[in-house]
Order: structure tokens, then sequence, then C-alpha cells
């Protein structure tokens, strides 16, 4: 069994984009700016544009974070986009899922510009990576993509299972790894709450890629030998035995799973940080898209 | 063994359509409008024009057909769709693919304002389609759902094996599928030109959607015992004993297959009528948003 391991994978993918940022200065460009737009303070989501944050200043970016108060109106986010979008200094746009209940997610990520969408989820880019058209693939599926290409994972041909049918995972993730690519070319099977037979496709699985959120629901019984294992799930379970009171579970049973694996994702260490990776990989697009037009 | 009879699925769709139609010249609104465009004279794409003309006199739309010569520059097909964008008299606009060979299908299909993309291509009513938000769904799996839905076929939980992933029926067919929808929640599998071990997927298919575009593909060694079979393909091999000098063949063996179905599209007159009657449907959409908005 192989460690897929994210750290380090998204480590030589950050490493790579500071030297191209430098590269950037010495020629006197712009750098890339992501603003990013948490609203309210829920705790997960504090930790994960934190995160992001702190990658921008590891890699030489700007980075702008607005934090709002969860009250704000639709109207009045709206109209901070519309600012976003129209300043000349942003390359990429983030607005921190969830927002408040009283706030359409959808009204909000339609808002921004697709040419500064690096999230991903503007139905216009949707759309084009489901045409294989050059797009902002959003962050945790092209994370993953980044992933099994940095191990040199050969998916051609491979069964690829994916459980889960997220906008922002399954479903892109299911159209990647099928599409006529490499890493890609899998047949994919597509499974979800109405699925009847989940752990006998599970079985047939070369690649499972479990997107659920449901803390260690793969198990061993669930994965035939030598498969690739690539966990999404990212839950805080209530552990007393941690300062923070909580644990981090993914959807895979990882002391069961992991030495039927050939190779397999930690949680964390795994999917996480190549979600970041793959946000800076496409802001520096949105930057670069600006500076060569 | 039921016969998914295209004819006649299409006929209650175009019924009511027609009625809905005569609604709105009584309430003296305006009737659909649909605008074709056809460049050069490839055989086939004289038939589907012609018959989608043809549905529209049926129903009571008002159609244009617009003949472009062969050779007619990209930028000039680009202005006339752009004064088919402008006209507000036109409700959709429809391409018949494939264009020349000089002319960038992507170009054009982009170029077609979204609110006027019957044939649903536009990458933002892709993503649209991805997300499960309202908007034109591509005739042909469009159609094939119509079908589903007229047969009242059960799919929930079924396992739906689409051979083929183009971006015109295998892809989106695969979503529509797999989402939260009825017709729809089936777990999917997508199989392709580099999946291994074809037969024995669609030997667990309790639905098969062949839309790879090889005649008589799919054997009855390929099919499971009450499978719904859905054949996409229609391709024209030469036949000296048809006065046309060909016939048109499916992707699936019928006669060695239907047997062992429960449910089988024939073609012609399955998959084919509907996709006709599917466009009919996008556009009278189309003229309703215009006419409410």
């Amino acid at each position: 069994m192989e460690l897929l391991d994210g750290q380090l994978a998204s480590r030589a993918i950050k490493d790579a984009l500071a030297i191209q940022v430098a590269q950037l200065k010495t020629e006197g460009k712009k750098v890339p700016h992501l603003a990013a737009v948490l609203v309210g303070n829920n705790g997960a989501s504090e930790t994960y544009v934190g995160a992001k944050v702190k990658a921008c200043a590891e890699i030489g970016y700007k980075s702008t974070l607005l934090r709002l108060e969860s009250d704000i109106s639709e109207n009045r986010l709206l109209n901070i986009i519309e600012e976003l979008n129209d300043d000349p200094d942003v390359d990429g746009i983030l607005v921190q899922l969830p927002l408040p209940k009283h706030i359409s997610d959808e009204k909000v990520i339609n808002a921004i510009h697709p040419s500064k969408d690096v999230d991903g989820f503007h139905p216009e880019n949707v759309g084009r990576m489901v045409q294989g058209l050059p797009t902002f693939v959003p962050a945790t599926p092209y994370g993953i993509m980044l992933l099994l290409e940095h191990y040199k994972i050969d998916t051609r041909g491979k069964h690829a299972i994916v459980v889960g049918r997220s906008n922002i995972v399954g479903r892109p993730m299911s159209i990647l790894l099928s599409g006529n690519t490499n890493p890609g070319n899998c047949t994919v099977t597509i499974c979800h709450s109405h699925t009847h037979n989940l752990k006998e496709l599970c079985l047939q699985g070369d690649i499972i890629v479990a997107a659920l959120g449901k803390p260690e629901f793969v198990t061993a019984s669930m994965v035939k030998k030598g498969a690739v294992i690539i966990d999404v799930g990212i839950t805080r379970v209530p552990d007393a035995s941690k300062k923070s009171g909580f644990a981090l579970k993914g959807d895979v049973n990882f002391k069961e799973v992991a030495p039927l694996a050939s190779y397999i994702t930690p949680v964390p260490g795994g999917v996480g940080p190549m979600t970041i990776a793959a946000l800076m990989k496409n802001t520096f697009r949105a930057c670069k898209e600006r500076n060569d037009s």
C-alpha cells in the first residue's frame, strides 16, 4: 500500500506556482489576486478560508479576505460580488459555502463572472467542463485529478466507482474520470442514496472515490484487493480525547481498508490539501488569462 | 416484451403542445417560432431538419428554415446567429450539425443566446442541467426521458448502462438518469471506447442506453432478461433491396435482443421521433418564457 500524500503533492504544485509567480514579478506583471468572501463565522468555513489565504501568502499571491456579518442581505452580498467582478485587480473570487439560509447559493454563485469563478461552480464553467473545454474545474475534483497525475496512477480503462453525486464533488468527479483525458478514460459508475447494491458495485472498483459524507462508511468488505481509494469525506466527529473536542473522519475506514488498497488517501492530509492546490492553480490561470488578454 | 413506441409517445406530446398553442392563439399571444439553420446539403441533415420543420407545422408553431451555402464563412454565419438572437419574434434557434469543417461548431453553438438555445448545447445550459436547474435539455436525452416517463418505466435505483460518452447523447444521458428526478435516480455506469469489460457491464444493466453509433453492436449475449433497451443509434447501411439504397440500423441487434427485453425501442420509430418531440417542448418553453418576461 502506498499513501497518496496530499501534503506532498500539493507542496510540489505550490512550489511550481511560486516559481511562476516569481517569474511574473521579474517580468513586471501583476501577480494573482484571490478575493475570498466569508459570511458569518462557521468554524469549518473559518478553517478552510484560513488555509486558502495562507496558501496565497506562501506562493506569493495577493489575497483579500472579506468578512461579512451573517445577517448581511442577499442584495448587499450580490453588490459586493459585482464590485469584485468589476475590480481589475481581482483575478479570482471565492465565496465560502455554505451561506446563511436567507441567501441563495445559486444566485450568489451565478453572480460571479465566469472568468473569475475559480471555484468552477458557475453553470457556464460546469458546462465547459462537461464538454471538455478549457475552464475552471471545481477545486476538489480537480485536486483529485492532480493527485492521480502526481502519483502517475494508470486510470485508462479502469472501473471507477464514485459514491456520491453532489454538484461539488461526486458529479464533476464522475464526469472528469470518464472524460477522454489522462488521468481519465475510466469506466465510471456513479452511486448515490438510491443505489441498491453498493457493496457489490464497490467490489468491482479499480478506483473508489468516496464522497458521501458518512464517516468510515467504506469498509474492507466493500473493497477489492489492489484498489485505489480516494477519500473525500471529512466529518468532525466528537472525540473527548482531542483538545479540540473532535476528530476528523473520512468516508473510508482507513485502518481496515488500507491493507487492501494499492493506493489510499489519508484523512486529513489527502484530498484536503489538494483542493487548495487546485484552487491556487485555478487562480493562477485566471490571472494569466487576464494578463494575456 | 413491449415496444417503446416513439411515434405514439411523440404524437401524444405533440398533441398536448398543439392544444397549448391553440390556447396561446385564443389569448392573442405569440406562438412559438423556431428558426432552423442548415448549412450545405448533407442528406441526413436535410431529413432531420425537414422533420423538425414539419413538426412545427403540425403543432401550429411558426418556423423559419435558413438554407446557407456550404462555403459560407464562419463570420457570416455568426452574424446570422446574432441577428436571430436579436430578433424578438424568434424563440428558438437550431443549427443543424455537423457544420462544414472550416466552421467551428463550438463557436457557433456558443454564439446562440442561452435563452434561445433549444438544442441545449450552450455550456451555460449544459451546466444548468448538471446542477439540476431549469434549462433546455438536449433533445435526444430529453426525448428518452420523456419516453421513459410516457411508459411509466420505474427507473429509481435501477442500474443503467450508458454506452457512449458523446456531448449530445451519452454524457447528458448519464447525468439525467443519475439525477434526483423521476425518471432518474438510477445508478449509472458510463462506458466508452476504453471500457474493457463492456459485455459483463451490459449484463448488469436493468436499463441499457446504446449510443455508440455501431450498427447492431449490442447482441443477445450482452443483455440480461427483462432489461429495458434504449437504442439511440441510427446508421445508414447500404442495402440494395431498398429503393433509397440504404437501410437504417440501430446500435442494438433488435431481432436477437427484443425477446429478452421487457421494453425496447425500435429503429426507426423509437428515439428519433422523441428527439423531435423534445425539441418542440423546448421551443414551447422558450416561447413561454419570452411571453411571460
